[in-house]
């Protein structure tokens, strides 16, 4: 705590809730906790046990500043701190650095996990994607996020925007698949659950060897004559089934190829 | 062993490879494997530790017999069995029992997992999806089952049709997603594996609850400022902008609902 000074962390959401947490986990008290709604602030506070605010004033007697609100919020939670001598980052996967970039100190501190306020996650393997304007921050920054994590990477702009976008295709649209798989299932009377070791395998896999190494199935085998019957069994869901269509076609045409080309 | 009979097992790709293991692995012996090409008989015998044989012969002389063949290749081999007295199951996830109708006692044992020849993957709690034309052989069957695994389950042709369905959905379709992840991570510089704490929470969260009650990401907000840059980056990807627009616009369409619309 005394080395980092006091820390101030701006926003209620999941990402500010799971930070503030897991602060409090390694003995790091958060100075307050400020939330712009006044009516939410006592609720807030009394939750994560924080100081809870809706005035920028004892931020601004902080030491550092996390803002963890909506992207759309953050250059205006940025024009509130122009004169803050302390570090301010922000933690959006997307925004740039630089939309802070009239406080004199900034830098960016992205926890690469999907985080909700009521689930306990581990911490420690949580890949802490930072940044910061100079190289005396980025030591601190960096210094701070290992306390948490043994993932810490430092990585620009366009490096985190490619891992965000990387992040949508392996677990918003993998989420996805879950989604139409269990729909699938609902409609015999099966429970997703049963699905369950096949797609962590799956997923050990992909990530022990290389995704395409890993890919099995009609598809990959060029057996057109269980996806003609998948696309029968689809035709009265049209939106499932262009999305079969799609990936069927993409597997077919990148990956049936001899295991040099691939 | 004595119980089940002398089992021949017809096939010598990744299910079959596993199954002998996961039998032997159980003391039990396979009585026979069955290898069409006599070229590779003696190699399979050998990585097997079972004997291999190319003729029917000594198939046709035991008790039970599981088929692990391609697909296409089912209903070849059903017609060399039509004589037959014992039990005959195939392992395929399409393809229906009635493929075996021509013989007295038939029916299906699909374990639902991905398997590869030289992966050992925990069996105990892959679902074994298993079927049989007599209510006796249905029994005999769930008996064998169960020597492996904790999560027998009867069911029918359509029921194990949708499963399969589901399941390129679930572990095909989701490793496709990994596969373009990590595209656009080795672009930059980066490997998959930071992704891995991400991908298997939101696994285990989707399992948990409900897929659609974990998905999170730009098109789940209505982000579109974001999926608007998404795109931009993606505009010299033709395909993977393809499947970028038509997930986001089924997650838009189908999710961006109250909570109690969902």
């Amino acid at each position: 705590m005394l080395q980092f000074g006091k820390i101030a962390v701006i926003g209620a959401g999941n990402v500010a809730y799971t930070l503030c947490n897991v602060m409090k986990d390694k003995g790091i008290n958060p100075y307050c906790v400020f939330v712009r709604d006044k009516n939410k602030a006592a609720q807030v506070g009394e939750e994560l046990g924080v100081e809870a605010v809706s005035d920028y004033k004892k931020v601004l007697e902080s030491d550092f500043i996390i803002i963890s609100v909506n992207d759309d919020s953050i250059s205006d939670v940025a024009a509130q701190l122009i004169d803050y001598k302390g570090i301010v980052v922000h933690t959006s996967g997307t925004k740039p650095s630089t939309v802070l970039n009239k406080i004199a100190r900034f830098g960016v501190f992205y926890p690469l996990q999907t985080m909700s306020k009521n689930r306990k996650i581990r911490f420690d393997d949580v890949p802490l994607l930072i940044f910061a304007n100079t190289e005396d921050d980025l030591a601190t920054l960096k210094e701070f996020a290992e306390l948490f994590s043994n993932n810490v990477i430092v990585c620009d702009d366009e490096q985190r925007k490619a891992i965000h976008l990387s992040a949508v295709f392996v677990s918003n649209f993998t989420n996805v698949m879950l989604g139409i798989g269990d729909k699938l299932l609902k409609e015999k009377g099966l429970p997703l659950t049963i699905m369950k070791p096949l797609v962590m395998e799956m997923m050990e896999k992909s990530f022990e060897t290389l995704p395409q190494k890993a890919l099995t199935g009609p598809a990959r085998r060029g057996d057109f004559a269980t996806i003609g019957e998948h696309e029968k069994m689809l035709s009265y869901k049209p939106d499932e089934l262009a999305i079969y269509m799609i990936l069927t076609d993409y597997i077919t045409e990148k990956y049936n190829k001899t295991d040099e080309e691939l």
